[in-house]
């Protein structure tokens, strides 16, 4: 088994437990932790998959990634009551789901283009998409709009292995390299709470002061 | 006209209805009538087949489905204000066309790649997708966090349909039965309140509660 | 370089445009542009070039479209605060953006297809996902729901491209036609407050009022 092999099952993985874990938050029923937890180990690497052509998608060919999706919702379901804080062993799972897509995105973008920017976007995409799809369908703040670093945690770590492979490192090595940046950019953030200077002069105005202002007008 | 290719269209003219129906509540013009109904209608199969590499998508090869839509969004749009409760009719017709399409989802599954477990989430995506387009585009809470049974239903109508044509039944035979079954479980949990136990544990924390806790830094 | 292309690249532009005001409007940091502004630009082209079938999508294989993305949000990072009112500006952008690409879709499924009714479809799908996926990310309330006339804007422009060249006129004059055509119908909208009548025998009742009537169970 190489290596992005074991990377594509681990990411798979560990986003299928965030799904859980969301629905755990949502107590919603076990069906309900095998959806949200397929939906977000298999988004990412779905869009990845219909962006590069590589169709059917991975989980069509290889059905296996699906029961990776409905043993990590069992091993949720039965365990998440043991845990004191689901939201940050979520944003911690999440975190290494991040770090292994990026890199699995980046490999497949470079792999089917040889161009280094489809490498960085299909990185970020495919590591970012399946949280999206998870916030979205459970109804938590997106992971995008958090305060601390996110997607350049992807963007560090899809660049890390672009940049690594383009200069002659072994796939394998720059995967292990691009992995441990991206999940230490981003654990980082967690952790102690990392930010970039925000765009500071001003937030843009509510809707309630945007009909106000008559740039909105009122129904 | 086969079998399959009625239930095709049957699953988009119900879903489409249920798409007018969220513009009726939301007051949209005509126009937002029929984007609503078309992009509730053929958005489950639009994944389906983008997920199985059937490029193009069945609507670009036959836009009598398009017209389909259209014409249920005009027909909704001169009857819904004769009808009482239209969040309940939305709530019957999305159980229709959860039923069709969950055995239109995992037959094309099935016939791709001949695997069940691929057939089971095909047709789960297949009949919840158009669903969750419309609760997100017109702002409906989500019918997937409802607390009836709703993806089991999906799940109960695409098992059977792959088990019945697996053990040799007519696929004509086998998914009148299939549909069957998942319009008496939708049907069951919304005229009875049917639910699976729900993970009970504990709810979530809200936002505030995380960072009152200090697992989320205040911005 | 064709009408079409400059089309494309002008429709990328400024949909990205927009979704940098979008981050700016929530205080994102600099990334947070990149990946909003990127996401808007080529979302509506990635869904257009899935439906067809035309894969790997366009940015995957001329990889310069992101580079416009970026272009924009790093523009739009370091002017926004000079512009009184975002959100504003946003809409007429989002204009501009609707205009150019309720024509690239309508070509482009055209081509693919020779259906008038594809045309019309790709043509609305392209020109208003980039900007429901913006909206989506960054929490605004959904442009698709706005009082004033929207979609009609993108299916007039798609219509008056399909109808043009059917009826034999040089695709670049029938491009130049519908997009002043569908700026126009959009751009009223927005300077006069144009509407169609909405539906108006009643809004629909709230997931309270629901509830209260038994319509709906509480959990």
């Amino acid at each position: 088994m190489n290596t992005l092999l074991v990377l594509d099952y681990a990411g798979v993985a560990v986003f299928a437990v965030t799904g859980a874990l969301a629905a755990s938050r949502k107590q919603l029923d076990l069906i309900g932790f095998l959806f949200l937890a397929s939906v977000t180990g298999i988004g990412g690497g779905t869009l990845r998959d219909v962006i590069l052509g590589a169709a059917p998608v991975f989980w069509v060919t290889n059905p296996v990634y699906i029961l990776v999706c409905a043993a990590m919702a069992l091993l949720v379901y039965f365990t998440a009551h043991l845990i004191e804080s689901r939201y940050r062993l979520l944003l911690w799972f999440d975190a290494a789901g991040l770090a292994a897509y990026c890199v699995m995105g980046a490999a497949k973008g470079l792999a089917a283009t040889g161009s280094a920017t489809v490498a960085l976007v299909t990185g970020v995409l495919t590591a970012t998409f399946g949280g999206i799809l998870r916030d979205l369908l459970s109804g938590e703040p997106s992971v995008l709009l958090r305060p601390e670093i996110y997607v350049t945690a992807a963007l560090a770590g899809a660049g890390t292995y672009t940049v690594a492979t383009m200069a002659g490192m072994p796939p394998a090595l720059a995967a292990g390299l691009a992995i441990a940046v991206a999940f230490m950019v981003r654990g980082g953030a967690l952790a102690f709470g990392w930010t970039f200077p925000r765009y500071r002069p001003r937030a843009g105005r509510s809707e309630d002061e945007l009909k106000r202002d008559g740039i909105v007008r009122s129904e």
